[in-house]
């Protein structure tokens, strides 16, 4: 799959291919062919998908729906890996460190981001392209910016329709990145295999800014910028998140996180971090926590869409917002019981 | 308040009241003789009110509703804490002692329970009146079991709706109890002021049976059975659970949660863990916290309100359990899109 993706490319490239991609016909592209240029790996098939998945437009929607339904029987062959730290925590440069181990290994990656930021800024600020320097230029990586502010649900939606797209186009190893505030470390832990959480020496401290509970939807922390004066320090935090996990329900049944020191300037440790995973890809297939895990979460995410699409048609109705807005109003004030407050909105 | 309750309950034992509250009549009683003899403190309007919050008929429902909405302005000045911890920590035996102290203090004080494993083994394992022996009998406390076997949805209203009703009827301290298990202890957590986690010295072990995420929900933890040779290591095992703290973001913002050593049985350290709490209330109802919380704790059972009724009116739907069935086997079989199934279901 990896090669024909590649030659494919090269075909294109050099406009010699049978089923050329050509940017104005994209309009026109039938679901067959997008099918058909996704799954040989074509690069700009997988960013028009990509758009189509997350265009807003109700049409577009349908098209989407189409498009993944069809790719459906060729996904689910990846390795899903979420990452997550505190902003800081260093994990533009660790996954470019990472990845590059990847490639020499013959594998295709696919970055995605998450940047629940996006919809204050206005901008991401983890899909900026000029990051992942070197990654991004190589034919065997794909990076993709965070998609548009949305809701929460509709960015959920966004990613794992995503996830499934870049796996029809023949990625080995999806990461999915996210800074480790608000809703979206649950929101990646629901969509990934492995969870891995990027931490600094600086204990719990560079914990605090993190959601609640963080600890305990990780397969494994990794500290990085373990190297030079830091390696020291960095093998100590090392040891205390060790003892840390220690009091914690793991995330995996049947999987113990540790903790692991690495540094993306020395290379050190990312290798480590490589077999940690897969050796919890391996464990977890033969358990069956692999595919338990991949069951719920297409099922937590069919039940996801089910509540929000019940309560947008809700809200959607005539003066139903101001209802609302009137209603909590007298329940802050302690005039009215939460449950007689939501049983007239129903009246 | 609690003097004039105590007055109500001897009138009434002693048939000399001029509002009896006469059992054969309770069908009959409106819902205005209810409210006032649940604020003259009567037990049995208490018991009854419970009754009535718990039941499932519909027009016990609409009446239940009238009751909380009448009292509602009558409630709101108790202290709630929720305790957890794993089976075996001793909560029982912890709650009494605690319980004996807070009565020579001359206050009045409620023990519900959330049993999520009653709807398992139908029966409650918590709500046992012979548990608490010398408390339950004392005329200032109300102990409850837990309500039956219900949605979680269900329960969460009802141990809502009961925490009110012993606030009108002029409980100062409501205690929640949960076994450690299952959803339990967010939605306690999401009912209370103050969450106090029972440990045991085994350290981390004991808590792997608990929630995920348990230790970011407490406000403190206390070492159960600090006491005879087991003191020592009740001890140690505060300070670790200090500096396992020291790393988690705090559950309720500006309080630093913090771990105490306690027995039951000798009663050391039972007192500390209420000036604890006291300075808990005091600082934060100065920063606004208590109240904060207090306010998005109404809008959230709102919300869970609306959803509840909202996914319920859907599922009730003719033959939509059915396809329901049908649709998430097709999902787990890998055949159909989880965002298809939802749309199908709406179609």
């Amino acid at each position: 799959m990896r090669k024909w993706s590649k030659m494919s490319e090269s075909n294109q490239n050099g406009q010699r291919g049978k089923r050329v991609f050509k940017k104005k016909q994209q309009e026109e592209l039938s679901i067959e062919a997008l099918v058909s240029s996704l799954r040989e790996g074509n690069r700009k098939a997988l960013a028009q998908s990509i758009t189509l998945v997350e265009s807003k437009a109700h049409h577009h929607r349908q098209k989407a729906q189409e498009l993944v339904q069809g790719i459906l029987p060729y996904t689910g062959s990846s390795i899903r890996i979420g990452i997550t730290g505190v902003p800081g925590a260093g994990k533009s440069t660790w996954i470019e460190a990472f990845g590059k181990l990847l490639i020499k290994q013959q594998m295709k990656i696919a970055v995605l981001a998450i940047d629940p930021s996006s919809s204050l800024s206005g901008g991401s600020i983890l899909g900026d392209k000029t990051r992942m320097e070197q990654l991004s230029h190589h034919p065997d990586v794909f990076v993709r910016p965070s998609p548009a502010a949305g809701t929460l649900g509709g960015v959920h939606r966004m990613t794992r329709e995503t996830i499934l797209l870049c796996e029809a186009a023949g990625y080995d190893v999806i990461i999915v990145e996210t800074v480790g505030v608000g809703q979206s470390e649950g929101m990646v832990r629901g969509m990934v295999d492995f969870f891995l959480l990027l931490a600094l020496t600086g204990g719990g401290d560079d914990l605090q800014g993190m959601k609640r509970g963080i600890l305990e939807l990780v397969d494994a922390i990794v500290i990085n910028k373990a190297d030079g004066d830091n390696r020291d320090k960095a093998l100590t935090a090392r040891g205390d998140y060790r003892g840390l996990l220690h009091y914690l329900k793991p995330a995996t049944p049947g999987w113990n996180p540790s903790a692991y020191a690495a540094s993306a300037f020395t290379g050190e440790g990312i290798e480590e971090v490589w077999n940690v995973i897969n050796r919890f890809v391996k464990e977890t297939k033969e358990s069956g926590a692999f595919e338990n895990r991949r069951s719920s979460q297409a099922l937590d995410w069919m039940e996801q869409m089910i509540m929000d699409r019940l309560y947008e048609e809700f809200i959607q109705k005539e003066g139903r917002k101001d209802q609302l807005a009137i209603l909590k109003e007298e329940v802050l004030r302690g005039k009215l019981l939460p449950t007689e407050a939501a049983a007239k909105l129903f009246s």
